[in-house]
């Protein structure tokens, strides 16, 4: 139905936007990503770009390349003080530049990519239509008011925006330090994996799903923020300790051995309504088999010898 | 007390920058002030810069010649559209660029404008600490998101930052078409002002107040959103019927002449708390006084023969 819609993909190398290309190229798209580095993989149908975002007039250069019909904007800053850093402001800054310019070039259809840290701490359901935003620090701050500008200009000059609010998406390519990689390479290793009381409930989103849920919502007519979870909260203790079941080493997850970060929410769940009812889309793969893909790449990866 | 420090003022030809540059100016402070045209006005202690803040590297270039410590940022789109104008996107972008090159400049003290339409509708009291925010249309988003923007990075090398959440300043200088001036320049000229119902409540603050407000702001400790307004509400009809009255022709208020817009607020008025505690001010001239010497300026202007 989209086959060969040219779409272009920010962030092509990231996390979120790998997974994406993979959605897309999945349902013969013609990918154009943009990567600062020289990607490691390439495909049919995919096109990559080199290209730094952050400098002046690089991304209506790449318009007038490849003249997109669609959008994913999934590049922002990755450094690991992503959280606090300032760079969040430029990235904010270059979003409303690539907006315009996407506007300019005709581009109809733009998904931004967001967090549900937009929606701060301590909400017992995070839904897009009802919830009280309380972005805490500038990370969420800049992801939230970056959305705001997004969907103001939906149905600008033809275009429509949506917002895809991420959840927690866990899967290949994501960072190291993240929970459930740093649990299995820790497990992989023999070594101890540390956490905190792991009461936390977070709404986890095998990655594969969540490239396909940005790319139904891409193909969607639906604007505005929607998020990209599972529906489902599901304690940090429960998945750790059932990583250690499936790795065969329970006696390696060490619960309550690190503190609980002060401005870590208690529970961070999606209502999924919309995701379900407006972009007809939901969560396909089980927690307990995202965990066992999960593992066994990781630890193909783990016996492969180095390239 | 203030005397003798270097303010810059951007939009320093525009309505709310010319009542900022006066109230400084009254404060003994060295006032560089920022605009696109040539200004009309020059006084002691005041250096314009003629310059067009949406072209790239102006403000850096602006901060290395003046050095200010201390910013308000005024500057922002003024076409007639600027309440859809996607130009309100660009004014976001550029304003944040303007946030960062601040901050590298060691400028320690941040003022930005913004509005009570980043409140939306129908608020009984628009509380910073409280109110759901529910900017609607580019104008407001685009206000509400630099806020934040402008807010999250409060703090960061050593500066701090406020915005001056502004709710109806009226006198000199305003868009000829708002609801005071126009009222004024009709009866000046003998003829008919139509309104709506008039039964909008606003709450309007003399412009040389609203400029006294913003900067005993700057001078503050206060961060994050600050309402500048009166704390007090008044129907429109009544701020029309006044001015007839003292204009000597009340038979030309023409009341329900004209549809009341459906994105128009019921109530538009500022909780004062902030204002008054943090920042120790409030507004010191009554309406009644304000009409009075609104009226008296604008009869003044009618009068004298053309330049």
């Amino acid at each position: 139905m989209v086959s060969g819609i040219r779409v272009l993909v920010t962030g092509g190398s990231g996390f979120i936007g790998r997974h994406c290309i993979e959605a897309l190229l999945a349902r013969d798209c013609e990918v154009h990503a943009v990567s600062r580095r020289t990607p490691a993989w390439n495909a049919a149908r995919l096109t990559w770009h080199q290209a730094d975002l952050l400098q002046p007039r690089v991304f209506s250069r790449l318009l007038a390349e490849c003249h997109p019909a669609h959008l994913i904007h999934s590049a922002w800053n990755t450094s690991p003080d992503y959280w606090t850093s300032a760079t969040n402001l430029t990235w904010a800054a270059r979003s409303i530049e690539l907006l315009q310019e996407a506007q300019t070039y005709g581009v109809v259809r733009i998904v931004g990519i967001g967090t549900c840290a937009e929606y701060g701490l301590d909400h017992d359901i995070c839904d897009e239509r009802t919830t009280t935003m309380q972005p805490i620090g500038i990370y969420a701050l800049t992801k939230y008011a970056t959305q705001l500008l997004f969907n103001g200009t939906s149905g600008f000059e033809g275009h429509s925006v949506a917002w895809a609010r991420l959840f927690f998406p866990y899967g290949m390519y994501d960072r190291p330090n993240k929970l459930i990689p740093y649990t299995i390479h820790q497990l992989l290793n023999g070594k101890p994996a540390m956490f905190s009381s792991g009461k936390q409930v977070r709404d986890l989103l095998f990655a594969p799903d969540a490239g396909e849920a940005i790319v139904a919502l891409l193909f969607s007519t639906a604007s505005g923020p929607v998020n990209i979870g599972s529906g489902i909260g599901v304690p940090v203790r429960d998945v750790a300790l059932r990583i250690g079941e499936l790795m065969g080493h329970p006696d390696l997850i060490r619960l309550g051995t690190r503190p609980t970060h002060e401005l870590e929410a208690k529970r961070w769940v999606a209502a999924v309504e919309r995701l379900n009812h407006e972009v007809g889309w939901c969560a396909v793969t089980s927690l307990e088999d995202g965990l066992r893909a999960t593992i066994a790449a990781y630890a193909r990866q783990h016996a492969a010898p180095p390239p």
